[in-house]
């Protein structure tokens, strides 16, 4: 089976991945790109790497004629642009994989406490938070996800067996995150400036970054209780990859091998999250361009704390690569089709 | 049809990336890897990233063993070593593709005068020069084909169709080259160190670096008389790719649309080489990770020159993807097989 | 008034620091260089930036002849090969600034159960921890100085000010610290290969780092009783510079003119602290090359947290800088003579 | 004898750097500090990097003002805008160094070609290229300087000896530039996205770069005959230096003594050129910072041609250190006046 995609903002670094995913997925044919500022251009003059790849021609977002040629579409838009189209996507009939922020929350008042006024609440309701460690049952009945944030991604899957099971202590929980300069997007800023960021390590939207209601949203629910946790975003001078450190304090005593068993538990069958062994840990360069989780932990009984380290590829794990994996589920495909990426080093 | 493989010398980064690139060939099943610091440790020990995708364990080499469990074998070693084994897997009656400096050379003096006595020399006038654009059918023919190196693929197909046709003199032919870090292996040195490199663009082994010969080689053949090159190669702060910018006099009046229609006769129907159009310039970003060569050029009527610019990937198109599009055409399969590598940007 | 001055070690990249700052520092003349790896070699040849700037010839290490030509003596050795030198330094009546581990601890059976048998016991109870902003008028009067660590120092100017007034509960300090590749020497490693460290963070030597009892040595004699931090080191794609992102429980009420007030208080006649404004967070550029080390904080009252952020240049401040700065307190000279350095953005 | 310097433009990348180098500058009190995009905010606030060192505001350009308070007027506009104010501060009895291309040029119609209507053609003639190694004796008596671009003063210092003396053949120069990426300046684009240039190599301006009338005038006018040059420049993934690979044919057989005695003679008195020993070849890291020119060649008798190579700081030697010895020329202060640099490695 073949079904028919369209990717709506593919412009961007993560409408570019998807392109560049889906133009090689054995069960999907990519049917039409659209564009803001590169209407009627090819997108392999946008993208020059796309050369040979793919031929299609950036079109403007028509919706009507969109949904007569699209089974599934990706919408990589802003938050705010999503959610105004997204709802038309539905009700024409379409599954949707919507990379915004605008339908990863099931809490409208929390979207508008972090963001702005929601505008299609009424979706809320169904869409699926798209994380498929966490709700792939969800995620094959869906017909609306909202694709994870990259950092929420990291964090989340770092810490989720250790909060459902109690093994620490909930308002103890730090995530000191890292990312490579993609995740600031394509638009030319003095912060994504290469004079600027390289040999430029730095924090930025300490305590306010948008993401920390995300990654609250899916801990509290894990934990039974609602929870607290403190976020700090930093840029690292290379494109792509999160390194996710966390920190929390033991509630109980905890050995490693149990703390194995439980994320071995929760994610043995998951097939694009792998458990490091004792004394290996995650580098961003290990899962470049893949749709893999690489997982790692230190115990500290000095100080009473696990410190959980992740990695994944913002652009992949952290969006698109994700996103057709959530697509995968919702269509009835292997979770893995057209995922089996190629990895680096270096 | 599924061929098995081996890879010997599998823990430098051409052997990681044969890895890479075999796993998920359809049409190969990968069996053997060699090294000779690793044995016993598991592939994915060495190259973290290749966790969960190669459960295969490092062997040291034992040529009986191996032709039993292999029908092609890539040989990654270093150029003397190659030439050791090489010949024992083709009387065995396997088919080789050797990634060294052993078997390029139609002239074994001239590999002696640039590396040292050669031990196998026998094998020099069965040996295919693997640069499909220029060697298709031989290579369909071969049981050994010598995979060209990095420098030389992006030199020689940069010039071979103004060599061919006489748009240049043969003399003027300047070659200045740039490659990231990767070209010079995965051993720890002092030249490969971050601090030495990052911010350090510097130039290395000006006139007297060994791919100067292979690219003489392949030119004069394609001139009909003997032509010597000016080669610079660099090294860019940056892992992958290899940028050459090739300078050359024009031996008479040429426009665009000419040069355009001696390029596109000599490489319109090769898969893997792109050429760019008019105002485009090609960067080692587009090609990253593929097989791709992309090739752009700037006529100069002012100074008479012509200069055309190639951009490949260093580790695929310069060493172990061109090396699989070898046993593609080696053994009967499509040369695109297991090829169709997702591009990138960033 | 001119010192004679040495630098023993000068071949790493800690040792070329003291000689590029301490050549143009109008009070010192340097006389002496050693080297173990490099004797007889110009330093000029084995650092060609210091080509025309400086014409010592390496020599091997005689502490007589030496002890015979230097008022002044910077150790820029390896820990255990420091402290079977200075002793004799020392004793000679020579002042030093030991740059290793072997001279910051007050207690031998702290640095003994970290490193090895300590060997110098006896100088370690005249030795000074050569962080100026705390111990400027020990330093003043030593003849032994021990340099603080890279990552200690960037970790105590953060949290000093709120644990000697009680504003964090001291249990639960979190320094996640992230340094460039520079950190780990300029010993050809595969860690300091160009291709391992680009695009790819990580974290390190989780939990078991050996400048953890060097924080905690200091931290608890502010506290005035014994405190334990988790500190996590990461590597950063980059040649120079450490931010340091420390968090903390908040013992009790804090206003953010509240906290800025204790900084200012401690900090405010320091040359080489900037205090930023609110708003304002550090990055490794802006202390490129200098002594400074810039502090920015948040505070999180949605948690009940500090976040505390330094950055410092880990080559200069972290090491060489500070070391010259030790010095002209024990030589009577202005602290920064010497160390108005250029800034640098990029 | 202090002097009173005002930096019209300081907040690009050029500007910038002469505030950090005059700062310090023994002779010169910076006074002044205009900007378009900046007005009324510290300098501090722009650049970080120089909170504590400078406390000036950026003002707005009034000429009458500005003249008023500096004796010397650094203008570190872009081309044209250059033109239309440099006029008033010279007839107001300022020096000014100005760093456009707007002085660059003897010949208006040269000017014109390139660029667009010049102006302010009439202080053409008195104005002075202002490379030190060619012009001292005309910068000292000048009061008006067009400081050179980034690639002509790597380009025309590595072949001036050569073209002076009639060592290589007028038309066979074809100077290969590679340059990071602050050449472009701090305007946010596509182009200096961090993602866009981290492992992307590319050429760019093949054939049209602006740099190639000046690099031809000053050749020319060496030669004594009109030259053309081919020139290409390139940009590398890092952000400060250009290296030049400069490739010409041998006019006449020429050892390397010969060759060498040329470059001595023409450069053995200047404190800012490093002719570096055979075998050595210039790196971008050893320069960095420094208003050095480091100059390797390499005599190819297989194909008579001669490669010259040189390394120089793009913003330091290719723009404000090299705008800073002008001055202290101009001024009549030793030649190295503040530019005695720290070196750096890495």
């Amino acid at each position: 089976m073949t079904i028919r995609a369209a990717v709506v903002g593919s412009t961007g670094y993560t409408g570019f991945e998807l392109v560049s995913l889906l133009r090689y997925h054995p069960q999907v044919e990519l049917r039409v790109l659209t564009s803001q500022s590169y209407v009627g251009q090819p997108i392999s003059q946008v993208f020059p790497a796309l050369r040979g790849v793919c031929s299609l021609v950036c079109e403007g977002l028509n919706p009507e004629s969109l949904v007569a040629r699209a089974d599934v579409i990706f919408v990589a838009l802003p938050h705010k642009q999503a959610m105004e189209v997204v709802p038309g996507f539905i009700l024409a009939g379409r599954k949707v994989v919507d990379l915004s922020a605008d339908f990863r929350f099931r809490d409208a008042a929390v979207y508008e406490a972090w963001y702005q006024p929601h505008t299609a609440g009424d979706f809320l309701a169904e869409a699926v938070y798209g994380l498929p460690e966490l709700h792939a049952d969800e995620i094959r009945k869906a017909r609306l996800v909202g694709n994870p944030g990259c950092y929420p991604t990291g964090v989340i899957l770092a810490a989720a067996p250790l909060v459902r099971h109690g093994v620490v202590t909930l308002e103890s929980i730090i995530a000191d995150c890292k990312s490579g300069v993609s995740g600031a997007g394509r638009a030319a800023t003095l912060t994504t400036h290469y004079c600027e960021a390289n040999e430029g390590f730095r924090a930025y939207s300490v305590g306010e970054h948008r993401h920390t209601p995300e990654i609250e949203q899916e801990l509290s629910a894990l934990a039974g209780q609602p929870l607290r946790v403190v976020f700090t975003p930093h840029l690292v001078p290379m494109s792509r990859g999160i390194l996710t450190t966390l920190y929390a304090n033991l509630a109980r005593e905890a050995s490693d091998a149990e703390v194995r068993a439980l994320y071995q538990e929760m994610y043995g069958g998951a097939p694009f999250v792998r458990i490091l062994d004792k004394g290996q840990l995650p580098s961003t360069m290990y899962v470049r361009g893949t749709n893999y989780c690489d997982i790692g932990w230190r115990l500290e009984p000095r100080t009473g704390r696990i410190i959980v380290i992740t990695a994944i590829d913002n652009l992949a794990r952290g969006a698109s690569s994700q996103a057709v994996c959530n697509m995968n589920l919702m269509c009835g495909f292997a979770e893995e089709t057209g995922l089996n990426l190629r990895v680096w080093q270096p």
